[in-house]
């Protein structure tokens, strides 16, 4: 087959955008956001800077419900917009479709994910049945009922959980909740067929690697996906192909309505 | 606000990763290759090379159908089986469920897509309602299923189509097919309601630029996604935090299979 | 069969139940409220209070998309909460799948419900196809998304929409609008095969006769069901029969969460 | 949050307007419609009349599938069109999408609701997912199915069995039966996760009281639903708001048909 | 390639199996029967013997939606019954999901199929996508939530109708009720892409003919499927393999219920 | 009811037509091309001739994934082609969505159909829930995606695998390999409540027998479906009503689309 390569011809990039993504923490603990940002480092490619951002007072400290979901949300949006010009693209670093996203998506110019989606579709390019690694029963429900609404159920063997709640992975022994971790996603991996794990929650970046050598990663059997990793390259993809947020439809801006009707405050 | 802007710390990337991606027209058409490469050149960032690849004989030179399908994955993987090793990713730069996407992720190591798969994330991502710009009534059918076997079909209105061929598409009038390729974007957007319009052929890449501009693109009202263009960003990103296709599922080598049973060819 | 009359026994109600239902319109405009109200009051039984709510500053005065969703439901949450114990049952005002609902369902005890799922619930009850008038299109395409997610899709025949905004609603000349909303239930009925009609706005309480009117509602040929009474009833009857929000699944309480993490505010 | 509550305005009815609702049983068993007469009494609100009807002779004495669902409809639809003008609704009391809910539809006036149907959308009202405690293997495969038709299979952990049939119910010891049904909701939602129980016989529905003390319904977890109760409550609804059933759709009746190919027989 | 055919080995059927099948015309109109037999003809193999019922007094004489359906099953299913021993298989001739269909799976021992479930079936062999030539709006609905309920949506591009009622098929002049089939048989293939067509009735099996000049079946570019041939071929098929209806799930027979129970009757 | 009886009038058929129908094993193994026309020759009515042929090289020696899909189905279509004309029908004998089926539908005139398709086609006709045997992980996934493309998830219990590859099929005592299936058919009736057991292997073919043993498929509990002996019976139904596979849609012939632009080749 030598005689093939020679024929073959290649081109390599020289483009020298600038890129700048904020990502943002619905909740209010920042040291979320800080592990998100230093989790991102070394896979980062130049010229590309993402910017952590962590909903002000009065932001829920953690999310676990609608109601948690609602009010980041509102907490959110209203200390990025008048900032929003600065950014590129905008990830939700938050586990679920959160409202924030498609909010987002109707107040700023540039493309807008959450790390939820992100994993799905990352899932479906890298392998056949998707699973995530949930922190409880609640999320379970919430999460599967966010997969069909993304149309994606059909590839999906559903959630195993830690049992634990959002802070308590920061608060108990490392070892204790890496364990846990690695269990679910081994069973989702052996017990009911995934071949794609997600990681449920923003705060479990840095469990990547252990979870990876539970589910025989090096061995390219399963891939262990953090939604906010992939989010970040995602996004990078889009704004290097020029593309924002399509304003026609149904994120067109509520900017006009709210003029006409004389509503001056957001 | 401007107090809560000294408030958030950022970090930028540094990695130096070189990334080599293939990409597989798995027609025999090579201009068709060759136009996909020179449309990646102004968005590719540095260190990345795409490298093109245009199936050997007996590769059909079009691809219209179910037959041309299977005929061209096969003369394509045989080829490139050989030097898979040399690349860290493989787009298939043929806009359906091409059969040569899941026959790769087995043999290969890298993550594989395909140009439709890209650009139906991508809409996704952007937009909430897709449609697709497609060259026949056969074309029409068949993305229609691909969209419903991938789960997206609740937000697809549907395709719109030139009444051209894959290869009448180089032949006719630029001009002349610029015009049917921006009225059928135009339907799609005016008529159905897409807010995101993805280019159902790998051989319309350099008429993004026209197409854009009747669907209002500049203002931001509808997105016109390249998945030639999407599927290499996306490929990008998975190779930077290190996936493979997972290996334990659907897409599990058949090699040993051959080995046991005493099959010693391709 | 008049002899068969006879064996028939029957039971006649006498139950005193005081039920109070709290009404909440998501945005700050309290002359829609007032209008639900009045709509409200002929087919009322006694001892059956309905109480209307209008979200406070800085909720937006109208609801045009998902930013002003959120933004809603977090003006009304936090204002609903202290006074929540008063009511037995409470009803979302806007005719969407809005997040104030999932949220209230965390925090107060009786059923709630929205008047978009009321009106399919309804439509689902009485007809074999539903089609709903909106406002506008983004409406449009966020219907029809809601009514997949509520798993409706396949009784559904879509939106009309009469070109309106939620205000101008109220401010166009009376004969004017109620015309336009008489041609979109007409083109449902006619062109679409609706034989269910709703009304997907709470400010088009009132239009209902004139929306009958069109679509031969006389003759029984198709029903117009308004959202706003018809949650009323069956927020009745789940209250009759003791039934209260399910806290044990998707709709747990937060509470226990914020406590258990130190958040003393809501 | 005090002097929110003084801006409040609120309505009480004084409707007197009388409805007289059938409670049709398709099967001959006339035990069973009385009990289901004395379940609904405590709670039924002055001018409301239930009618308890048992299908006449020969009607099956119980309903295990589908023959028995044609024998009973047909002789249900006979015996009641003669009387149906006496009544504003009709329920048809057999958990199941029986054959009678559609053909009465097309023959009578008022709104004519299934007691499955009914305990359904309760249970969407209610929590995030439910269940069914039915009677047996069979009625598992149909309960399923008719749920997947309803549109509602996206909200459903399916059924759990007590093992008992139909008659059973009735001749077993109490205590037993209590027992077996009991078990069935408590894994319903302790192993599947339903936050919302469904009776799946309309005979069962006087264990509501102890099927709820075991699935913690008192602490708000889990909702029991009767669907004889909430499908008398859903008609009393639509009844009060005016409905009938639409005439121009599915639902059309065929008495002129009939004439005009000179059939005078039902 | 000549060199292939002599290593191709073949087997060439002798059975000599004698097959019994019962076509039910659920209504009690018999010239419909008739005409189904007539049409059969032609094209039966040896020792087949297809035996033509007609639904006893007081079946209706067409069948124009659920009520119909119930009454004319229960009249054939009584009648059918005590004969059902003499018969292999059963077609039920009603394009419908008739109720007779699986009220008689549950009675008899042989295969039953109805002629709407053979012609999708056999559309789905044959074409992309299916298409039916209904007879007015009601069955319009009707058959499409049958399409639906058997899970062939994605397949179909809906119905067409002539506006005729069942027996006007055979009232008008032949002409032109032909030339009303055809009109709408050309509307499914030219606008809405169907390349299969069902006869959506019994009583246009010959019209099979004029029917395919109009949509250039004679080329191979549509397939007019009649459902009464297909469904008694089917039959023959499954009947040759040994086939009878599965009995141990939804089909179980209740006639074991109604000995435990008393009920003497059916 | 004896009185019935006589007014039933019956047709016996005559048809002399002579049916060719090719039985295509895409895999190189004519083994297993042997077993399949053996299995199906007890069944066979006279003047239907089965004619087995087998992929030359380099087909794959057994098919277990995409890849080995993709390079069968070119072997095989550049062979059958040319002999084509000969043949009235033609059945895939892999159990699998193969995408020989719809290149063939392309190429050839009569009908083609796989032996999965007609596994699941006829277990909808027999019982109300099918299982699948398989044979592996990687066959359970991908079996469970083709049965939700071919829109029967909602009637599919799933897979139980034997834990043996393809060849293990032959090479394992058989014995040991009749048992392991009658395990797996066991558990997909007993566990999960199947009704109609499709064998997802050519191979298996012969092990009908004993697998009907062991699911009490001569009491009609369950019945076994072999799709090679059911596909056979499909083609020949459709070939006797004279059908062919429609070309106007998603299976046009791309023969003109090669000679307009100069492909000489297959």
């Amino acid at each position: 087959m030598g005689d093939i390569a020679p024929r073959l011809s290649s081109i390599t990039g020289a483009s020298t955008k600038q890129i700048n993504i904020l990502l943002i923490n619905p909740n209010g603990t920042s040291s979320m956001t800080d592990a998100c940002l230093r989790s991102l480092e070394p896979t980062l490619p130049p010229r590309i800077t993402v910017t952590g951002f962590t909903s002000p007072h009065p932001a829920p400290s953690a999310i676990e419900g609608h109601l948690d979901g609602v009010l980041s949300a509102a907490a959110a949006i209203r200390a990025v917009a008048p900032i929003a010009k600065d950014y590129d693209a905008f990830l939700v670093a938050c586990f679920s479709a959160h409202p924030l996203i498609n909010a987002l998506r109707e107040e700023v110019t540039g493309p807008v994910i959450g790390i939820m989606e992100a994993s799905l579709y990352a899932s479906r390019m890298l392998g056949g049945r998707l699973g995530i690694v949930a922190t409880g029963a609640r999320s379970k429900v919430m999460h599967e009922d966010a997969i069909r609404q993304y149309g994606l159920e059909g590839f999906s063997v559903g959630c195993e959980t830690t049992g634990l709640g959002v802070l308590e992975l920061e608060r108990l022994g490392r070892e204790k909740v890496l364990g846990l971790v690695g269990d679910a996603a081994g069973r989702l991996v052996l017990d009911k067929g995934a071949d794609c794990i997600a990681l449920g929650c923003a705060g479990m970046t840095e469990m990547k690697i252990r979870c990876e050598e539970r589910v025989d990663s090096r061995a390219g059997m399963a891939q262990v996906v953090d939604g906010v990793a992939m989010g970040v390259q995602f996004l990078i993809g889009l704004v290097r192909e020029g593309h924002v947020t399509a304003k026609g439809g149904i994120y067109r801006s509520a900017a006009d309505g709210r003029e006409a009707r004389g509503q001056d405050w957001l």
